[in-house]
C-alpha cells in the first residue's frame, strides 16, 4: 500500500520547501480561469435548453434569444470581474468570499458564504467532469463508437480519479500538467469563433439541417410560449458561465509576487476571454440555426458545420481540447476547495484534519473528501449536465452576493477610518506642545491595507492624511461594489425563483445544514479545549490499582498477560474465567495450582454462552466495591504473523474493548503475543 | 442497534433449552423436503431450455423427449434415495457426505464432500429465491404488474433477508413459519397434475397457442439438430431436481427419536411425492406443447391452459405456492449450511467463530455468511435462474458420488469386522478354558451401529455373530450404495462435460481452492496451539519496563496519562513530544517545568510534519538500546460523549495503535479522556 501512493503521488516534501510553491501568471491563468473559460462549453446550451420549451410550443423564432440573453450575462460579468479587482487589492492574503464575508458582515456570513462554496466546488468538478464527457460522446456520434454515451458515468468516475491523483501529487506540478491544454482549448475555440464568422460571412445560408427528432428540453420545463419567467429561467441557466470567476480572488497566495496585481491582472485576462468565447459561441449558434440535442452538445453541432468536409481534423481538435479544457477544470475546484476546508479547520469549524498540510505540501483529505463527494453527484445524476445545472449557481450567487455586501462594509469603513485619521492629524498639528492627545485612532482600523499599515504605525501628517484620501477611492469603490451586490443579489433571486423546483432546493436546504454543522463542531471544539484546560489544577496525583486479566485458557499468550499484569501491581491482580463447559472449567482450575503463582483466579457463570457480558458485569461490581480506583483490564492479545490470520483470532478481543472504552475508570492494556507462522 | 436485533431476532435462550429443540417428521418434512420438492417447479423447464436448440434448428417433435428424459432422472432418484436410507440408519448421529467421506475415504475425500456442499448451498438459495420470483413475475404477465419483472434482483434481496431473520429466530420458530406454505404447495401441484391430466382426457385438443417470438434457451446454447450431447445437456439440466435430497441425512440429530426412522421415512415419503410432481409436470407440459419463454415459466403456463377461464383463482394458488416453497426451500440451506460449516469449525478447518452457537440457539455467523454470499450470487446473475444452473448440480453429484462410495468402504468394513467376530467367537467356543484368547477383535471395528456396539462390549456367542451376519446385509447393502456411487459419478462426468464452459468451470476451480484454504486454516490453528502450549515454561518471570507517554500538548487528557504512567513505573517515565512548530514547542518546555514532576521531556524532530513517524522511530531506538526490557506506550485517548464527535479526534492515536501492534515487546496502553458534552 504505502509503495502504490508513493508511485502515484511522489516522495514527501519537506516544510521548508513551501513558500517556493507560487505559480507564474501564465500558470495561474491555466489552472484558476479553466473553471470559468470552461463553462463557455456549455452555457450557450443551457439557454437553448430552456428556449426549447417556446420553440415547443410553436414559435420557431425562440432560440435567437440567445444573443441578448448572452449579451446581458456578459454584462453581469463585467460588473461582477470589476468589483473582484477590487477584493483583490483590498485583501492581498487572499479574499475568498468566506474572509471577507467573515471579516466585514460577521461570522455567520463568513460561514453562510463558506458553505456555499464548498458546496459550489463539489458541483464545479460533478458538472465539468459531465460536460467534458459529453464532448468525448458527442465526438463519437455517427462513428462506431457511438454506444460510449451508455458508459459515460465510468469515463467521469475515471477522470476525477485522474485529477484527483495529479493533485496528490501538489500544486506546482499539477500546474505544469494542465497549462498546455488549457491553452490550446483556448486556441482552438478562437479559431472556432473567428473560421465559423468568416464561413458564415461567405455562405450565409450554412446551417444544420432541421430536425426535431431528438431535440432536448431543460430538467423540468414543459412547451410554453416564451413569457418573462422564462426567459429569466434561460437567463439563470447562462449565468452558470460566471462560475470559477472567484477562484482568483481565493489564491492569491498562489501567485507569484506582487500577488494583488498578477492576480488582479490574471482576473480581467480570463473576463475578457471568457466573454468573447461566450458571445461567440451563442452568435455562432444563432447563425448555424443550432437546437440542443440528446447525443450531441451545442459546440460539437457547432464545430461540425464549420469544419467538417474540408477541415475535419480540427473538429475533433475542438472536441478534443473541449474535453480536456472541462475535465481539467476540476483542478480549479481541487485547487480551492482544500484552501477553503483548511481556512475552516484552522477556525475550527471542521475537523482539524482538514488544517494539516499532506506530505507533499498539499491538503490531501480535502483533496480526497472533494474527490468522492463529486463521484457521488455524478453517478445519482447519471453523469448529466442538464441535469445538474439547477444545483449549481445558487451557491455561487450566493458568495458573490455576501463577498460583494462584505466589500461595501469594508469601504464603509476605510472612509470613517479615514475621517478618524484627519481628526487625530488635525489634534496633532494644532496641539503639537501636548503630546498625550498624540494617540492614534481609537480602536483596530478596518480600512485597506495601505490605510490600515500607516494607521498601525503613528498619526499621520495633515498632508499624509490628504494624499491617502486621494489615492483611497473608497466613495468611488463603494459605489461599485454596491452595485455588484445588489446585481448578483438580484440575479441570486431570479435563480432560486425559476430553479427551486428543479432542483436548487436541495442547495437552500443543504446551505443552512452545513452551517449548522459548522456551528457544532465549533462548540463541541470549544467545550473540549474548556474540559481539558489545567487551569485549577495541582500537582500529578498517585493513582490506586486493581488489575483484571481475562483468561480463555493457560497458554503461553495468557501467561505473558499475567506476567506483565504482576509487574504493574505485584499484588492486586485478578484472573477472570467464563465458564461455559463445567469439566473444562475444573481442569482449568487445577492446572491453575500450577501456572497462577498466588494470582487470585474467578470463575463467573455465563447461561447465555455470551463472553463479554459476564466479564463486563464482573468489572461493574468491582468499579462498584471500589469507585476510587483505576481498573486496568490487561488483555493478552495475538498479533498473527499474516494479515488474514487476524480473521481467526481475537474476536472477542476486540468486541471486549469496545465495550469497555465507554466505562470510566478503566484502562485497557493490550499484551501482544506475537505468533510465528 | 442491540434493541433491533432483539426485536427482530428474539431474546437470547438459555443453553440447557438445547435438547428439546427437535422436529416431529411433518414439520421436518416441511423443512428438509421443501427444496428438493421445490425444485419440481423448474426442473421440467431446465429441460425444456436445452430442447429449443433441437427445437430453433427445425425438430418441431424435438420438446418431446421431455417425458423420458424425465422419467430417466426418476430412476436415477430412486437409485439415490435407497442408497440414502442406508445411510441414514448407519449413521443415526448424522451422516452428511462430509461424515462418511470423512470416516470410510480419508480427511481430504471429506474436505472435497465439505466444499461441494457449501457451494451447494449457497446456489440452493440463490436458485430458489431466483425460481421463486420469477413464479410471482409470471403472474404477472398480462397484468398493470408486468414492469415487475425489471425490478426482479431486489424482490430476491429483500426475500432472502427475511428467511435470514426467520432463521435467526431459532429452528424450531423457523419450522413453524415454513410447515403451511410447504403443505399448501404440496396439496395445489397435486391438485394441478391431477385436474390436469382429466382436461387433457376430456379435451386432448386443449393447447398453448404456438408462438415463437419470446422463446427461450439456455444459457450458452445454440439452435443444432437433437444429437447425444444436446440430450445429455437436457438430462444433466433436469438433474438440478435431485438436488436438496442429501439435508435430511445431514439433519437427522434434528429429528425426534427415533432418529434414524423417522428420517428414513421421512425421506421416502419425500421421494415418491417429488417423482410424481416431477414426472407429472413434465408430461402435461408435453401434452399441452408449452415452450420456454423469456418472460413466464413453464409450470405458469400450464397452470394458465388448465385453470384459466373456470378456475381462474387456483392458478394464482398454484403461482402463490410455487412462489412460497421457493422461497422457503432456501431454507433447506439455511438449515444445513452453518451446521456443516459449524462440524468443518470444530475439526478447525474453518474459523473458530462458526462453531459456536449463537443466543437463540442458532449458528447466527454461518447464517449471515450464507445470506451475504447467496445475496452477491443472485445480483451478479441478475437473478436469472437459467444462467445459476450450470454452476448448481457439480457439487451436489460430485457429495452425492463420495458419500455413496464412502458407504461403499463403509460395507466392506463390516464385512471385515464380522468375520473377524466369526473368528474371535469360534476361539472363544474352542478354547473356553483359556480365558487369556477372549480379547475383542483387534482395533476399532468400522461396521454398523449395531455390530460396533455389540462388539465394544464382548466376544458374542457363535449364534449371535450367525443373528448378526443375517441382519447385517453388508453384501446386498455395498452392492446398493455401489450402484448409487457409479450412477451418480456418471451424472457427474456428464454434468461437467456439458456444462463446463456454461459456468460449471466457476465451481470446478473453486472446490479444490475452498479445500487449499480449509488445510491453510487447519495448519494455521495446529501450530497456534503448538506455539501456545505451556511445555517448557516454568514459573512467572518478573519483568523490566519502559513507560513512554507521547504527548501533544499539555492538557488534562495528558496529565491523566501521566499520572496513570508513574504509577505503574514510578522511575522510568519518559514524555515525548514533536515538533512541528519551533515556537510551540518553547512555549511547551515552558510550561512542562510546572507539570512535568520530574517526568524527563523528550522533543524529537519532524521535518515531514508527520507525528506518528518520529514517535516510531523513538521507540526503534530505545528498543535497541534495551533490548530485554518491555516498552509500554501510554496514549491519552479522548472518548466523546457522542459518537460522531470520534470524527474530530483520534485519528493520530488510531494510527500509532495500528502501527505499534506489530512491534514485539511493545505493550499499548489507553488511558481514556472522558469528554462530556
Amino acid at each position: 500500500m504505502a509503495s502504490l501512493k508513493r508511485l502515484l503521488v511522489g516522495s514527501p516534501i519537506r516544510t521548508a520547501r513551501l513558500a517556493h510553491e507560487r505559480l507564474t501568471k501564465k500558470t495561474a491563468l491555466a489552472i484558476f480561469a479553466s473553471d470559468a473559460l470552461s463553462s463557455t462549453a456549455y452555457a450557450t446550451e443551457q439557454i437553448l435548453l430552456v428556449l426549447t420549451a417556446a420553440y415547443l410550443a410553436g414559435q420557431a423564432s425562440a432560440f435567437g434569444r440567445v444573443v441578448p440573453i448572452s449579451i446581458a450575462i456578459s454584462l453581469l460579468l463585467v460588473v461582477v470581474t470589476i468589483s473582484y479587482r477590487q477584493t483583490i487589492f483590498a485583501y492581498p492574503s487572499g479574499g475568498g468570499a468566506f474572509i471577507v464575508a467573515k471579516d466585514n458582515l460577521g461570522t455567520l456570513a463568513g460561514l453562510v458564504a463558506g458553505a456555499s462554496l464548498l458546496v459550489d466546488y463539489i458541483l464545479t468538478v460533478s458538472v465539468s467532469i459531465a460536460a467534458g464527457v459529453e464532448a468525448i460522446t458527442s465526438a463519437m456520434v455517427g462513428t462506431r463508437f457511438a454506444g460510449l454515451h451508455e458508459h459515460r458515468i465510468w469515463l467521469c468516475l475515471f477522470f476525477i480519479a485522474f485529477i484527483t491523483v495529479a493533485n496528490l501529487r501538489g500544486v506546482r506540478e499539477a500546474g505544469a500538467l494542465f497549462a498546455a491544454p488549457s491553452y490550446a482549448f483556448i486556441f482552438s475555440f478562437l479559431c472556432l469563433i473567428g473560421y465559423g464568422l468568416i464561413r458564415y460571412y461567405l455562405n450565409p445560408g450554412l446551417a444544420v439541417a432541421p430536425n426535431d427528432a431528438d431535440l432536448k428540453i431543460a430538467e423540468g420545463y414543459h412547451p410554453q410560449s416564451l413569457h418573462l419567467f422564462l426567459l429569466l429561467g434561460a437567463f439563470a441557466n447562462g449565468c452558470a458561465a460566471l462560475t470559477g470567476i472567484e477562484a482568483i480572488s481565493n489564491g492569491i497566495q498562489a501567485f507569484k509576487q506582487p500577488e494583488s496585481k498578477n492576480a488582479a491582472t490574471t482576473l480581467s485576462w480570463m473576463a475578457l476571454l471568457l466573454i468573447t468565447m461566450f458571445v461567440g459561441a451563442s452568435v455562432l449558434a444563432y447563425f448555424f440555426n443550432v437546437h440542443p440535442r440528446e447525443h450531441e452538445t451545442v459546440i460539437s453541432q457547432i464545430a461540425r458545420v464549420v469544419f467538417t468536409g474540408h477541415l475535419t481534423w480540427f473538429y475533433y481538435a475542438v472536441q478534443a481540447t473541449t474535453a480536456a479544457i472541462l475535465v481539467l477544470a476540476a483542478n480549479t475546484s481541487f485547487a480551492g476547495f482544500p484552501r477553503l476546508a483548511s481556512l475552516l479547520a484552522r477556525d475550527r469549524f471542521l475537523p482539524r484534519q482538514l488544517a494539516n498540510l499532506g506530505d507533499r505540501l498539499v491538503f490531501s483529505n480535502g483533496i480526497i473528501i472533494l474527490a468522492v463527494l463529486s463521484g457521488v453527484l455524478v453517478w445519482a445524476f447519471s453523469g448529466d449536465t442538464s441535469r445538474l445545472i439547477p444545483l449549481y449557481a445558487v451557491g455561487v450567487f450566493l458568495s458573490f452576493t455576501l463577498s460583494q455586501a462584505g466589500m461595501v462594509v469594508h469601504w464603509w469603513r476605510e472612509g470613517k477610518a479615514l475621517r478618524a485619521m484627519r481628526v487625530a492629524a488635525a489634534n496633532s498639528a494644532s496641539a503639537a506642545e501636548n503630546p498625550s492627545s498624540m494617540a492614534a485612532p481609537a480602536g483596530r482600523l478596518s480600512g485597506s491595507f495601505e490605510v490600515r499599515r500607516l494607521s498601525d504605525q503613528q498619526p499621520g501628517s495633515l498632508a499624509e492624511v490628504a494624499r491617502l484620501e486621494r489615492t483611497s477611492h473608497w466613495r468611488k469603490s463603494l459605489v461599485i461594489n454596491g452595485i455588484g451586490a445588489i446585481a448578483t443579489c438580484v440575479v441570486l433571486i431570479v435563480f432560486v425563483a425559476t430553479k427551486f423546483i428543479h432542483g436548487a432546493w436541495v442547495v437552500v436546504v443543504l446551505i443552512p445544514l452545513l452551517v449548522l454543522m459548522f456551528l457544532k463542531i465549533h462548540r463541541h471544539y470549544v467545550q473540549v479545549a474548556h474540559q481539558l484546560s489545567t487551569e485549577g489544577l495541582g500537582q500529578l496525583r498517585p493513582i490506586h490499582h486493581q488489575v483484571i486479566v481475562p483468561i480463555s485458557g493457560i497458554h503461553r499468550g495468557v501467561i505473558a498477560a499475567l506476567e506483565y499484569a504482576k509487574s504493574i501491581a505485584p499484588h492486586h491482580v485478578t484472573a477472570v474465567y467464563v465458564n461455559l463447559d463445567d469439566e473444562v472449567t475444573r481442569k482449568l482450575r487445577e492446572k491453575w495450582q500450577q501456572w497462577g503463582s498466588g494470582v487470585n483466579l474467578v470463575v463467573v457463570a455465563s447461561p447465555y454462552r455470551s463472553l463479554a457480558r459476564p466479564l463486563l458485569n464482573y468489572v461493574d461490581r468491582m468499579k462498584r466495591s471500589a469507585p476510587n480506583e483505576v481498573i486496568t483490564i490487561v488483555l493478552p492479545e495475538f498479533v498473527p504473523a499474516k494479515w488474514w490470520q487476524n480473521l481467526l483470532h481475537n474476536q472477542n478481543t476486540l468486541f471486549l474493548k469496545g465495550a469497555l472504552l465507554f466505562k470510566k475508570g478503566v484502562v485497557v492494556t493490550n499484551v501482544p503475543y506475537h505468533l510465528e507462522h
